[in-house]
């Protein structure tokens, strides 16, 4: 596989990429033209068979792509066979529904435990998961082994000192559901932020420029 | 103002220069140059500068753009003083979540009210939106006018359902925070996903490839 030069954008079309894939997969279609899928997503067929070539061949001029095939390079690429661990840090509302929702092991990621200063959670499981009291973090990680993410759901003002401590734990990786923008000197430390926001700001461009 | 073929790509960056030059208000910058946005938002100059041009001219050459200026015209062309009205269906964890955190009307989103058929929660309030049953959706339409955008927080078996009572009442826009596609025979109905595992997806791959 050939990875040299994969721009962001590209990287952030794949996630859909692999979710209209998985959908195809689960109706039984086997193979797949970059023209079909170009109609379903609203990408340029031309920039479909572009963005793949930039991971090597994947399809055969004429005959489309092979949809197990695609789908799994793609999970390959974008990690999702690595066995990354993740905790999650703030269960209040949005933790929780984190927790009872979303499919953290369909991303590719086993969700070791959860955090939480409140002690009436400290003990308790929410869907599987064990949460912890926020100070045993270092002993937990000892225990467990240091995630390869943290998703912050905590408030906004403890946030970054949080981070702070996460990464000298050796955290490496945050997802940040916190809505405040968080950084770290320790190179190498990735943040990937949720803007709820953006989201609904483009509808209100969509439902207001018909 | 001229906003013809506007693409896609440069109405999901306009939310991120939005909050970029409302951190800058906040810290009393009055002008700030396409170079300073470039190395704060990763965009280049020249993207940035053709960006803006879309809208018309905001900047002038050598002396950058006018921060409140810049910032107040890329509400209006996002439509944050139309006055939009919103409501939310669903109000379990990401709902509760969502109306005691998310500032909606930050957004130019009036929050009219909130449904759900869960009759421990109807008649109450969440950080001051008051819940009515589901079942009364017609009848509060009736009184406090169609919202523009439902937000949609239900559980996927029921959303496409929901969202075809919606379309019926005369709802054209959806926020969906499903995780499942949503869509209308109805031309005009705009829909605008959150995609959460895209996200941690886009993160996996930057952990597993440094």
């Amino acid at each position: 596989m050939k990875k040299q030069n994969i721009s962001d954008a590209v990287i952030r079309r794949l996630p859909r990429y692999y979710r209209y894939l998985n959908d195809l997969q689960k109706k039984e279609t086997i193979r797949v033209s970059s023209n079909l899928l170009s109609s379903k997503m609203g990408f340029t067929a031309s920039q479909i068979r572009q963005d793949f070539s930039c991971f090597g061949e994947f399809g055969q001029q004429g005959y489309g792509y092979n949809v197990e095939d695609l789908k799994r390079e793609i999970s390959q690429i974008l990690g999702m066979d690595r066995g990354h661990h993740i905790v999650l840090v703030g269960v209040g509302n949005l933790g929780h529904a984190l927790l009872n929702n979303f499919n953290f092991s369909a991303c590719g990621f086993a969700m070791d435990c959860a955090f939480d200063v409140d002690p009436s959670l400290v003990g308790t499981e929410i869907n599987g998961t064990r949460i912890y009291h926020s100070d045993k973090m270092a002993e937990v990680f000892a225990e467990k082994g240091t995630p390869d993410v943290a998703v912050l759901c905590v408030p906004k003002n403890v946030a970054q000192k949080l981070t702070d401590q996460l990464v000298e734990m050796g955290v490496m990786g945050f997802w940040n559901i916190t809505n405040i923008e968080l950084n770290s000197s320790v190179p190498g430390v990735e943040f990937e932020e949720i803007h709820l926001s953006d989201s609904l700001l483009t509808l209100s461009y969509r439902i207001s420029n018909k």
